[in-house]
């Protein structure tokens, strides 16, 4: 939500959020990627299983999501979109994440993402997050060569 | 998110719209299921392309997947998590879709639902949407066969 001065205080601190976890990933520094999960937060992830459900569950899923990684991963970052309220905000947007693979497989994938947030102690946390890929209804597979 | 007195105004008023959302597609009645639209809903979908954009791409998205289906379409929520402040709220839950198709293709898949909701007015629309399955990274193949 933006206000006829420009970007409100919530959507900022949401905006560097993303930022910082872009850095995260780009470090391949679990800590900070994680250092605003709340403990109860449930995962809708691209890759099996339906969800994983509390802070641990999401850490492990981070660590063996990195740990396929020879090298730096890339995550860039497209249409971010954030609403912001006082206490209660989401954001949503695309990001290619490229990489290569321990096994070399090399990966250039769009995918989507819906991240959202709790303000907890003056402190913004994520409580749940929402990454995918669409599939081909014919097919049955996963859209992972779609470009926005 | 609830106070020591129940459920919120805000949490309930995200359920009941929730609700609504169940009898409208169990009646495939598409106007009761998109009047809470934003005009600017951005959707990702469970099936490709990578996003919808705006409420007209919405409405036909809407229309031809409720044209696939011969007779009802059964829509069983489970989980269903609301988190609403005063201007910004959003929710997330599993949902059970089951029916035939023209074809005569029986659905039976377990879908990923993440709902956002901006209060403009004094009342709830929905401006971002995210339905998805996961996939299994050895196959590339949707996992439509996932049960919570």
């Amino acid at each position: 939500m933006t206000t006829d001065t420009g970007t409100t205080g919530g959507e900022a601190e949401i905006r560097a959020l993303i930022e910082e976890r872009v850095r995260a990933i780009g470090a391949k520094d679990v800590e900070a990627l994680l250092s605003h999960q709340a403990p109860e937060v449930v995962s809708f992830d691209a890759l099996d299983p339906l969800r994983y459900v509390g802070s641990a569950q999401v850490r492990r899923r981070a660590e063996e999501w990195l740990s396929w990684y020879q090298g730096p991963v890339g995550y860039e970052v497209r249409d971010l979109a954030v609403t912001a309220g006082e206490t209660v905000a989401f954001c949503h947007y695309l990001y290619r994440v490229t990489g290569t693979m321990t096994n070399g497989t090399r990966v250039d994938m769009w995918v989507r993402a819906t991240v959202c947030f709790r303000k907890d102690g003056g402190r913004w946390t994520i409580t749940h997050e929402h990454t995918s890929v669409p599939f081909d209804a014919e097919s049955g597979r996963a859209s992972v060569g779609l470009e926005p």
